[in-house]
This record gives structure tokens, sequence and C-alpha cells, in this order.
């Protein structure tokens, strides 16, 4: 279930960096979940993100869900991953 | 739970119909769990492969678990994707 409070980070060409401090960004403003999104060839990259976040947070940083799928992009299916994170603390 | 009957399919340089090949001769063969693992950029292409699979598929496969995480591969801390994926019938 996608709760209202969800912020979903999409994973692009930007350097994972950048996508730390989003992350850590919306923790701050006290959101409590995010969903790490990816399509195509990004896909390695949130999972790459993800594990950069676990690296850092460790146990404050928990894994809700991962969802995997494709869907229609403009008349193109791609494949996507949803992974969705929980800070626990 | 790992059963003694799962197989793995590791993700790799070798075109997707490939590995659509190996996953269709494991059912075939009787296995009724697969994994579908991918690391680094090959996560994408482990994805896409869920993807063609389900889509030729349909209700006959269906997705057990997706398991994230990163792992030390001769000393080089690597991300990977594990899809777990059943024969449902």
């Amino acid at each position: 279930m996608i709760l209202l409070s969800d912020e979903e980070i999409r994973v692009g060409g930007k350097p994972l960096d950048d996508y730390l401090v989003s992350v850590a960004i919306l923790f701050n403003q006290g959101k409590d979940r995010v969903i790490l999104k990816g399509r195509g060839n990004n896909i390695s990259k949130a999972v790459a993100l993800y594990n950069a976040l676990k690296n850092r947070m460790g146990e404050a940083l928990e894994l809700v869900d991962v969802r995997i799928g494709s869907e229609d992009l403009r008349g193109k299916i791609v494949s996507y991953i949803e992974i969705e994170v929980r800070r626990a603390y």
C-alpha cells in the first residue's frame, strides 16, 4: 500500500550522490517512507542507491518492499523497479 | 527459504533470449523454482528477463520474492538482485 506520506525518488542520469542527498532531505523533512524508482538501465542504479543508503544508515534504514514489472512509458514498454524503504528509528 | 530444488540463472553478457531458453529448460526439467540473479549493470537485465518471462508465461509464472543487496565479489563490493520465480501449475 502506498501511503500518502510516500515520496518517490526517480533515479536517472544524475550522479548517485545527488540522489543520496535527495533521500536525506526527504527523511529530514519527516517523511518516513521513500520509494526509489528506476526504469530500464537505471534499475541497476536504483539498487546501487539502496546499497549506498543502507551502507550509511545501517539499522536506521529498513527495506519494506521491492517491486518489479514493466509499464508503458509514452508507448514504449519499459522495465522498472520500485524499492520502498523506511526510516526505522 | 532456498529449497534444494532451486536453480539459479546468472544473468550476464549473453543475449536475453539465451537466458529465456535456460529458464525454459529448467522448468521443463521439472524445477518449480528458479532464481534470476544479476550483479552490477546486469541487475537491469535480470528484471528485463523477468518481464520477458512474465510476458510469455502469464499466470503460469509467479513472482515469489525479490531480494536486493550487496556482496563481496573477489574483494569488490557489488550490488545484486535475486528474483525468485515459480512455475505455478
